[in-house]
């Protein structure tokens, strides 16, 4: 029953959760198959099927970190609210900036915009993260783990400003410089969330 | 466990977030990139951008105000099942007409139906309003509270209704005005919602 | 916390409404703006104004009836999933049809295909209604109420098949008959679930 | 309210959910309506709606296994989620190869891509039932029942598995046995979902 005392980050989790999902299946939207109907045909569309699912793959690493900060708040906050709009927002530009690099197959600009979008993804991410931990108890998380967060943000960060500034000498390796980024979230992640979520 | 005597404003909070969140997302899907791959060609997609940016605004603005408003709901009357449907449909006419003004450039006609719109989102949810707040006590929200609640909508109403007005001579005048009640409604919420929501 | 005891007509109901969500605003889609920037290019688009109107209210009125039986069951058997997917299946066929009804502007075999849609609608939802108040006791709802709810749907079901005849010699009497429907559904709904929701 | 203590299987339910929800719906975007207002125009749009019900079919069963299955969780563990993502991802590539089977009406190469889906889908849900099964006891799954739920996952690998590789051959054939798939699931989990369920 709702009460009219009750914060509720469950309704911002909810939002997001539908937010991250149509924004994820959207994408999918784009994947048109070829014209003919033969395997060969299908060769042609590895950049879309390569950003597609890099760009998958970063939705739901977002999600991840997400979910995992949103149980350390216990008031959905106004900064918190209006930060998470920032960060879905930022999010929401992903799927056109993936057409684009996937339409000009890994071109200079688009990468560099594609690398650009993911620095203001972190940057409303590391906000809202402050935000959400500024609530956290030390009990919740630990000083070391608490600095490991931030530096991990901030080196996230340096790495998709370089990839979106090496993008113009050689676009390929921004973009390979931004899948790198996928790798430092996946592999700590790992352990860590495993021992917290249990 | 559901029972048949529980009544779910919890429910319609739920179905009103996926279908905003679909909205919200719907929109990115006319942000097509643009057919060459250099930085100048996305240049000639600021009415899209700015367009977007604003109807995404304003969207969290409406679900902020939503998610507000519910917490002082303790049933789910059908007069308020249907006056947010009645919201909701209003909402859901932002994608077409924001499609419409970036692609005629901020034209006469599609301001002032863009403004139009809004004033039909805002008398909705005025109505919405009145009967949520009929089922609040004076302690969940204090009478001069409710009064400012009043007159802020009240105010955003005449500003839609002006701008729609205003278009007709000066369509970017109107566009700008209806901008201005984002700022109404941002800044005093600010304050106050930090500190009811905690 | 989840427990594998727990029955879930909730996670039905939360999966239904994110459907029914996606599917009224998957219809905005095709609410395209004029090319021209003036209101009398509005003008041509009222079939799928009215169209569109039609289809929302009728989606708003399904979710109503859904969210309101749903309260009367304890359990989320197969027959009531089963039958759940087969009227959303059902459901999910308006959009295409609505789009059919506006392109051709309420011709013959349209209006016939979207008076049969909402004749399988109405099929699907009696054996739903049926499943879901088989679990519901005389206390939760009164045999005379019982009678009311089913002959209500026997009426709807005759007449979206009248309309669904008729619609071959005169479309737009079969779209009204259609539409006739509504207000069935509207009007005596008010009053009973205001008392049974309260 | 939240709590940083709180284990959420819930949350994940509820994504998935969405991203269920957006998939099932994002396939009635390509059920267009033919440009003629004739009956005789819907029938050669017969393999789009083969295909669109069959597709619909398959990811209602792929629903109703994933909610039965995520009742023995306790515990988002992070094995659970990354399964649960692959899953998703694979099920996301339902609706582009159901558009391939339909404008190219059952050709050999687009069959074989869709059978080569569901294999994967099925793959991933294998690693994603080990991982939420490993979580129950032997009270909540009894040993013959968890041999009977990983004999038919095999089963239907296979299943998978021999449409691929026969679609070369006789695409029909290959299509008409992954509908075969469909029955395997659908008939014993009726009984079986029905008792447990309850």
């Amino acid at each position: 029953m709702s009460s009219n005392k009750k914060t509720t980050p469950e309704r911002l989790a909810a939002f997001s959760d539908a937010v991250f999902a149509v924004i994820i299946t959207i994408m999918v939207l784009d994947l048109k198959p070829p014209a003919e109907a033969t395997l060969k045909a299908l060769l042609p569309l590895w950049p879309t099927a390569l950003s597609y699912a890099v760009s998958y793959l970063f939705i739901a690493i977002i999600w991840v970190n997400h979910h995992h900060l949103l149980r350390f708040t216990h008031h959905a906050t106004s900064q918190l609210i209006w930060w998470n709009f920032a960060h879905l927002f930022m999010v929401s530009l992903v799927p056109a900036t993936t057409v684009w690099i996937a339409a000009t197959r890994f071109a200079a600009a688009p990468v560099f915009v594609y690398a650009l979008v993911f620095v203001l993804i972190e940057t409303a991410y590391i906000a809202f993260e402050g935000e959400a931990l500024s609530q956290a108890s030390d009990s919740d998380i630990t000083p070391p783990l608490r600095r490991i967060t931030r530096i991990r943000c901030y080196l996230a960060l340096g790495m998709f400003s370089t990839a979106a500034a090496i993008s113009f000498w050689s676009p390929r390796s921004g973009f390979a410089l931004v899948c790198c980024v996928l790798f430092i979230y996946l592999s700590p992640r790992v352990p860590d969330l495993h021992r917290s979520v249990r």
